[in-house]
């Protein structure tokens, strides 16, 4: 089969020599003058997605497709599939971990301290008595759910449909799950239904002295409702990755805000060296004229 | 039994109504004015050891009992117990974790970014491309050691005598095990052997850019050998939470150095409620003539 890459943010240095070796009958190319069957796609280059009518799969490259599928040129009929890269979901557990314990042990309050020489202990909790709630239960909450109970957590997890997964609470009415939580996770897609649902209203029903963990979409986080909680001393520290602006301007004010902790949209990269044996399984569907795996649903919007 | 509490530094109105709940027949002293059968002691007001000459435990509320060792007061023939306390071991695998994946996600870096109104996303590593070198092997490494590698980490841990740990590496030869270690974390008893033990030429093993974990106590670390790793470039940050002086003073360079992070030695506390259950089982086993748990060994000095 023919495959385009077409990405302006992942580098076809790193992915073309992995694909080439693991798919050596089939050809790849960078541009879209001839048909293709497959086109694996990140941030395209512009009207790339309206050329690509006959295609077989939209692969993308990355799991959250919200850009892709908000894109005019994208033509309909064609299926598109998210990237569900065990590399990048590991990536996003770490991550998850690295907040939600920076929190737990009360490394952020520590680093404060540091800057200004004070030595003094805080109260020591017990993971069991902390609840972690996170929002979403697809791939990526899955993971990090199961990796927080490991530790000794209370794990809460919000989707749309209640799901099954040891010893974590599923949970359909976010208020209720809220209302349990001490950390927060979001990992939630960008949808319609998502977008602004951290605001003034659900942030207040976190558990005093609690804190916000984005590493979804920055869409997900009114800002100015998060900063208020902060101020107020309701929530403790939030941990954002993920903004409505990246690069985060200079002059943003989050930046120096005592209560955030800003990492540059790195809380989970794609990885080649994971992700290429999936996009493999994919390429052999479509040539086996199989359903391809991870499809969007569009009207779920990802 | 009669049974002394005797502490400056844990607080008895903490532990005395757990302890007298768990124990309702034997009868708990706060002085050492008439005979007793078990004294739990973690730093016991000056004088109190030498009056313990006919008890059957003396039965530390701590893991690490240098201290107690090195006290010329300590009654010769009367054994030692060591606290292994689940809550205390839980957390500090919990601090561990915390500062592997601090630096092993670059947040350390994406701190000082954020201090300059930074966005630069450094190259994500997964779990496996990292060793975790862990030195110490007993309850506290061991269980550190399992959490790391449920997460993908290539773990290594150095002890006196190898052990089995599925997925763990051990190491009797500490040169061997730095020179694979990206993230060192020490968990050591401080004896006469491990003194000093990690200095110039140890660190100087340790693969580049990695970094140095202490929370165990500060004279396992040659601090100005540490500060010279740290300053040449050669380790990436330092996580410590333990000193030679502590409260570690105001005055101390240690404070501002931009590579090393400080903890109010508050990695691990012991926890009442799950350290209770295990002082019980000794003292039980002190009422039945049965040989306590955990032992210290006073030839290997833990």
């Amino acid at each position: 089969v023919r495959i385009l890459f077409a990405s302006e943010t992942e580098k076809a240095e790193f992915w073309l020599p992995l694909l080439r070796e693991a798919l050596p009958r089939d050809e790849f190319v960078l541009e879209t003058d001839a048909p293709v069957d497959v086109a694996l796609v990140a941030t395209p280059p512009a009207g790339t997605l309206a050329r690509l009518k006959g295609v077989k799969l939209i692969q993308s490259l990355w799991m959250g497709v919200e850009r892709l599928l908000a894109d005019p040129g994208l033509p309909k009929g064609v299926p598109v599939a998210r990237l569900i890269d065990p590399g990048m979901v590991a990536a996003m557990s770490e991550s998850v971990l690295a907040h939600v314990l920076d929190w737990h042990r009360h490394h952020y309050r520590y680093r404060a301290q540091q800057a200004e020489r004070q030595w003094r202990r805080r109260k020591q909790y017990l993971a069991g008595d902390r609840t972690v709630g996170i929002l979403g239960f697809g791939e990526l909450g899955g993971d990090a759910a199961r990796k927080l109970h490991a530790l000794g957590f209370n794990v809460a997890a919000f989707s749309r449909r209640p799901k099954q997964v040891a010893g974590v609470q599923s949970f359909t009415d976010l208020n209720a799950m809220l209302r349990i939580t001490d950390a927060l996770v979001c990992l939630l897609p960008l949808t319609r239904e998502t977008r602004g649902i951290l605001n003034s209203r659900t942030l207040g029903l976190i558990r005093p002295h609690g804190c916000v963990i984005n590493l979804a979409r920055g869409g997900h986080v009114v800002i100015a409702d998060l900063v208020r909680e902060l101020d107020s001393g309701h929530l403790a520290h939030a941990y954002l990755d993920v903004f409505d602006n990246e690069p985060l301007p200079a002059s943003d004010l989050l930046w120096k805000h005592p209560g955030v902790s800003i990492t540059p949209h790195s809380a989970a990269l794609t990885e080649p060296r994971t992700a290429v044996p999936k996009i493999v399984e994919n390429v052999e569907r479509v040539r086996r004229g199989e359903t391809p795996h991870h499809l969007v649903d569009f009207e779920a919007g990802y």
